[in-house]
C-alpha cells in the first residue's frame, strides 16, 4: 500500500495545538480519539492512546489488536493481555496496570491530563465495544491524585474537523468502496421487492468490492427505505423495514461506511419506474441546492452561510419546510454526528477551514408520501470545494 | 404480533431486586440498560430510561423513536426534541431538561439513584451512537446535588443475566433469522473465493430473511476467516480479509446478530472441499466436548464447571492447548462480551440459574494452520440445557 505509515502532518498539527492549550498530555479510550491521537482504528475500543506535549506518542491495547495497529499507526504500542484463563479480568482491570507503568514512565503524574470527560458520539467499530462511562477518569484519578484532570473534548472536536492529506486519502478510498454499493441500486430497486432485499444486496455489492483490498477493515451499514418510509429518513436515523416497493415510490439508500475508521455518510434517492412531475421538482430543487452550498464553500465563510445557500434554493422552490434539517455535520471520525464540526446549521459559529470534511444534505420529506435526500461528502480545498463522494 | 408488549415479569424482577437493594430508582442511558429496564432498543443511544422502586418505568427519548419506543415497550414516554434549525444542542443539552422535569416529579431529588459508572461493553445499537462518558452523572449531581449517586452497574449485569419467557422468545426468533445466514455458507464457500465475498453473501442471506419481519429492528454482523486467518478467530473479535480461500481450508464463519436489542453469538466451521484426519478429529473433539458441556449443565452448577466439562474432552484429545479462550460468557443483551455473566470460565465465581443464556464456543486453534469453533447459544432449562441456535 503506498499510503504513508506515518502521518508527520496529523503528530505535528496536535503537538502545535498543545503548546497553546492547556494539557501537559492527552489520555483518550474512544475508537475515533485513539484514531486521531495515534492513525489506529481500534476494534473492541480498549485501548488507550497517550499523547504528550512533546510529541510522545503511545497506544495501550490488547495484544489481540497489535498486528492491526502496527499497519496503520507509528506510536508505540504497549500490548497487554485482556484475558486469560487464570483470572477474570475486566478491561479496565486490565489496562489499569499498563497506565500506570506507561503514564509513571511518561512522568504524569503532576500533569495537566486532558481526558473526554464530555458526551460525544460514537461510530461503530464492532458488534460489541467498550464503554468506558466514567473509568477511565476514575482510574487516572486513582494512579495519579496529583496530576490534574482536564475536559479535553473541544480540542479533540476541533483537531478532529480538520483533515490531513492521508486522512483524505483515506476518506476518498472509503467514497471509492462505498460507490460500489450504490452502484448495484438501480438494478436492486423493483417494483414487489422488499426494502430488506435491496439493502442486502447493495450492502453485499458494497462488502465484495475489490477496491476495499486496500483497506484492513472495510465495513459499513446500508439501509433503504421507501415510499412513506422515506420521508421517515428525516429522523436522526436510518431504518430499513419490510415494506414492498410500489410503482412510482421514491426509494432513498442510505449508507454509513467505514474505511479504517474513516466513516462516509451518503445517500441517494431513486424513482421506482417513473418519477411523477413533484419528483421531478423535489430532484431538481435539491440538484440547484447541493450547487449552491457548493458554490459558497470557501475558507474563511461562515458555516451557516452554507447552509443558508442551501436552505434559500429550497425554499425558492415552496421547498423550505419541507427541508427539515440543517444541510450538514462534520463526517470523517465521525459516522452520523449532528454536532461534529463544522455545522452546516443556521446556529452554527464554525468557519470553515482547509480540509475540513462535511456532508451536504439537502432534502425535501413529506409525511406519508415520501423524501427525497441527495447526501454528498464533501473537503474544503484551497479554491472551494471538491465532492469526495462524485458518484 | 403475538409477543406480548408488556414484560410483566420482567417489571416484577426489577421490582423485587429493588425492594433488597440500596437503591430508591434506576437511571439509566446505555443502549442495553434501557432494553432491561424498558423493553426498548434505542437506536442512536440517547435514551434514559428511570425505573423507581414502587415499578414506575419511564423513557426519556428522542422524538423520532417514538414509534419504535411505542411497539416493544409499555413504560411511560417522555419525547424531547434532539435538535431544531433555531439553536445546536448536544443530545446531553437536549436531554437536561425533560431529566429534571422526570426526576423532579418522581421526587427523586434526595433518593439514592443507581447510575452505571464503570466500565462495560456494548453492542452496536446503530452506525453511530452516543457515548454519555461522564455526563449523565455529572448531570444528574447538578440536578440534585442532595441524591447519592450508588454504582448500579452489577446490579444491572446481575438482572440482564437471566432471561425472561418473553426475552427467550426474541433470542429464539434472532436464533432464527441468524440461521439464514448461516444457510448459505456452503453454498458461498468455493475454493478461489475471496473471504470478503463470502461473508458478503451470507450477510445478504441474512439480512433478506422473511423471518425478520417479526422484528423492528433486524441486523447483524457476519465474518468469514480462511485456513490461517481461522487460527486469529482466537482473539476478542473476528475480521473478514481478502483472502482467497484454498482446497483443504478450514473456513470460519461468525455472526454476532441483533432481534430488536437481543444478540445471537455463532460460529461454524467449514472444509473447503474434503476434510483432512486432523481436521476429522478437531471437529469430533469439538463436538464431544460441546456434548459434554451441554449435559453438565443445570440450575445450580458452577459455570467454572461446564467450562471444566468441555475442557477436559478437549485436552483427552490432545487440544488442551490449542482450546485457547474460556468455554463461554453470558449472551443476550450483550453480543460478544466476556464479562457478561454467567461467565464460563475456569476462574468464574457464577452458579447457574433458570434463564442463563450464554455461549458454549469449544474450539482448537494452530498459528499458521487454522482454527476450528463450534458457537452455540444455550439456555438453562429446569430440566438442563436448551440449544436456541440448534441449526
Amino acid at each position: 500500500m503506498a499510503r504513508p505509515l506515518i502521518d508527520c502532518d496529523r503528530k505535528q498539527r496536535i503537538v502545535d495545538a498543545l503548546k497553546t492549550s492547556s494539557f501537559d498530555a492527552l489520555v483518550c479510550g474512544s475508537a475515533s480519539d485513539v484514531l486521531l491521537l495515534t492513525g489506529y482504528w481500534p476494534v473492541i475500543a480498549a485501548s488507550i492512546a497517550v499523547f504528550t506535549s512533546d510529541g510522545d506518542v503511545q497506544i495501550i491495547l490488547p495484544e489481540d489488536e497489535v498486528e492491526l495497529a502496527e499497519k496503520t499507526s507509528a506510536a508505540k504500542l504497549n500490548p497487554y493481555k485482556p484475558t486469560d484463563l487464570a483470572t477474570l479480568k475486566t478491561p479496565i482491570e486490565a489496562l489499569a496496570d499498563p497506565l500506570r507503568d506507561l503514564t509513571s514512565r511518561l512522568k504524569l503524574s503532576k500533569a495537566r491530563i486532558g481526558l473526554p470527560l464530555n458526551q460525544d458520539m460514537q461510530p461503530s467499530s464492532y458488534a460489541a465495544t467498550v464503554d468506558f462511562r466514567c473509568s477511565l477518569p476514575c482510574v487516572i484519578r486513582e494512579l495519579h491524585p496529583q496530576a490534574k484532570h482536564l475536559a479535553c473534548d473541544d480540542f479533540i472536536a476541533d483537531l478532529q474537523s480538520r483533515k490531513t492529506a492521508r486522512e483524505l486519502d483515506l476518506m476518498r478510498t472509503a467514497a471509492d468502496v462505498c460507490e460500489s454499493g450504490f452502484a448495484k441500486a438501480v438494478e436492486s430497486i423493483q417494483v414487489g421487492e422488499r426494502e430488506a432485499n435491496v439493502a442486502a444486496a447493495v450492502q453485499a455489492a458494497f462488502e465484495g468490492c475489490p477496491k476495499a483490498e486496500a483497506l484492513h477493515r472495510s465495513y459499513g451499514f446500508f439501509f433503504c427505505m421507501s415510499g412513506p418510509n422515506s420521508a421517515l429518513a428525516s429522523a436522526a436515523y436510518a431504518r430499513t423495514r419490510e415494506r414492498k416497493i410500489a410503482a412510482g415510490d421514491l426509494v432513498m439508500i442510505h449508507a454509513n461506511t467505514c474505511a479504517d475508521g474513516y466513516w462516509t455518510d451518503v445517500t441517494r434517492t431513486y424513482t421506482a419506474e417513473n418519477s411523477s412531475k413533484q419528483q421531478e421538482e423535489m430532484r431538481s430543487a435539491i440538484n440547484e441546492a447541493r450547487t449552491a452550498a457548493l458554490r459558497s464553500i470557501r475558507c474563511g465563510v461562515a458555516a451557516c452561510d452554507v447552509d443558508k445557500a442551501a436552505r434559500d434554493v429550497m425554499t425558492s422552490h415552496g421547498f423550505g419546510k419541507a427541508f427539515r434539517h440543517s444541510t450538514g455535520h462534520g463526517v470523517g471520525f465521525a459516522a452520523a454526528n449532528p454536532n461534529a464540526r463544522p455545522r452546516i446549521h443556521p446556529a452554527s459559529p464554525d468557519i470553515l477551514d482547509l480540509g475540513m470534511t462535511f456532508n451536504l444534505e439537502p432534502a425535501a420529506y413529506f409525511d406519508g408520501y415520501g423524501g427525497m435526500r441527495h447526501c454528498d461528502v464533501v473537503a474544503v480545498t484551497s479554491t472551494g470545494a471538491t465532492v469526495l463522494t462524485d458518484f
